[in-house]
């Protein structure tokens, strides 16, 4: 049995074929062309699932059931994405219907951050765990809970939404309303905010000659500057580790859980990252927890979100769901 | 089929009696006598046990196992107390093995917040939740977590310390080591800390009569001076309410529960304790999850843990478990 994942992204949406045992066996990326509205981008999304079928050289009676992985709130029990926030116009997108009308094959729907947690837990750097917690460290800081095999979504499915546990209740605003969420001291963009109030602030680094010679100052290039020997860059991820850290002790707490996994591109780091983490759990979470947890970076990259959408999919598929 | 429940605290030893649908048959409680030490407190269990199970008139054939929930981290594995801080010299008790030499009946040992927590789903408030969440405001913060019906115990039988996830990273030192606890804001003895504070600032209130006159400063007595009128009374159930909705708040967005169930005696505050917690709830947790969730005071009591001891144990039972 095979099934297909989709990855709908603001920018791209990408499609794999995989197969039961977690193989990828194709995957193709093309373009979202979001600003053309919800009905392009279905269209959109049913043309990658079907390029990717064509490479991985099947037909479509190979194909047991389509999952898709859609950012932004969703009502899992009628398939309808409510609203995205990248992307133009989308409000109450009836994506399970649409999609099996144009494949006409089973589609299930799962939150993108939900199926990139699956994707590693089945075939990534959570592999093996009964209970796992995945960060994605990007524009904010995204969720995936996998509880004894299964991805928990909550009662409406809106669980997961890790990046809005509060570590400072009276600190930096975020984006959802609330203050103080780790989304705003531990994603990417809160780590090029630091960073920029440090720059801004005199602090001397290598970052102001780069930045000055036209570099973009993204978490990328301060985790350059790490590697280089960087004292302030350094100090950037060692102070976003800490917060992480403050974060995933949280977690250990609540969770007591065998794997913690990072993934986006700051959770390529390294030490530099991971070093302040783990301190800051030990220092924090109940010890037999502290002692359990592997902390780990992602190892499936980019292909997560489609492996889980499919392996979601297959799930529900097995179960005989609708939906 | 009937079950024993039996409540190992620091004072006092609860058990009780309780059918399969989670009817309390009789009860029965006795001074735990801790500075006696462990051999002496397993003793007292087993007596307790056995008066509650005289008091509903079975014969030990009628009790199928007993459940004890203890405080303390332990090793459900093997049916081992690690340690207890409120009982000297308990390091490594092998509780179940103990017990069962005592009663000659199955023992399974259950941590005592996680009892508490599914004494309230089983029969209490928490009753038909898919996701309960429970808080025991007490000396400190308990927790438990019931998810499709079973307690939520982690790899290591540590999780639910949800009284240590944190708040405010760079707050109130927290007697876990760590630092903005929600236990350090959110418990009985949190709030009697901020009554003091704001007493010994010189703020007007009733309750410097009340204590003048021998009066002890608890939660409760803060509550009494709410209910009558006395502002600052008012103002530190607010305070604390914030605190809680703080982390309840996290706790919707990371589990989008339908019920959030609040023990202790504290929980018994009424609107001076609810109605901050749902203000702060609605202002910080995702639109969803927010309006799905109802936060409730405990129904149980003082029997909430031997309810649930028992509960436990039945389903450990039915499902053939040794430990």
């Amino acid at each position: 049995m095979n099934f297909i994942g989709v990855d709908l992204g603001g920018t791209n949406i990408k499609a794999g074929v995989v197969d039961e045992d977690a193989n990828l066996l194709a995957r193709v990326s093309i373009e979202t062309q979001a600003d053309r509205g919800p009905e392009h981008v279905l269209e959109r999304m049913a043309q990658a699932a079907d390029e990717a079928r064509k490479k991985a050289g099947l037909k479509w009676p190979d194909i047991a059931a389509v999952g898709v992985g859609s950012p932004g709130p969703m009502d899992g029990k009628t398939g309808i994405v409510l609203e995205c926030p990248n992307l133009p116009g989308w409000r109450n997108v009836p994506v399970v219907d649409k999609m099996q009308q144009k494949l006409g094959v089973t589609v299930y729907l799962e939150n993108d951050a939900n199926a990139a947690g699956f994707g590693e837990y089945w075939k990534g750097a959570g592999q093996g765990a009964t209970c796992m917690i995945q960060l994605t460290l990007g524009t904010g800081v995204g969720g995936g809970i996998v509880i004894n095999g299964q991805v928990w979504r909550g009662i409406d499915d809106c669980a997961a939404e890790l990046g809005h546990m509060v570590i400072k209740y009276d600190g930096v605003r975020c984006g959802c309303g609330s203050h103080g969420c780790i989304e705003a001291y531990g994603s990417a963009t809160a780590l090029v905010r630091i960073a920029r109030e440090k720059l801004d602030a005199g602090r001397p680094s290598i970052l102001h000659d780069w930045v000055k010679s036209g570099q973009k100052l993204t978490a990328k290039l301060v985790a350059d500057a790490a590697h280089q020997g960087d004292a302030l860059a350094r100090e950037i991820y060692r102070e976003v580790g800490t917060y992480l850290g403050v974060a995933i002790a949280s977690f250990c707490n609540i969770f007591n859980p065998e794997k913690v996994v990072l993934s986006g591109g700051m959770s390529q780091a390294g030490d530099i990252l991971f070093g302040p983490i783990r301190e800051e759990v030990n220092r924090r979470a109940v010890a037999p927890a502290a002692r359990r947890v592997q902390i780990l970076p992602a190892s499936l990259g980019d292909d997560a979100g489609i492996i889980g959408a499919a392996g979601c999919a297959m799930q529900r598929y097995k179960e005989g769901r609708r939906v």
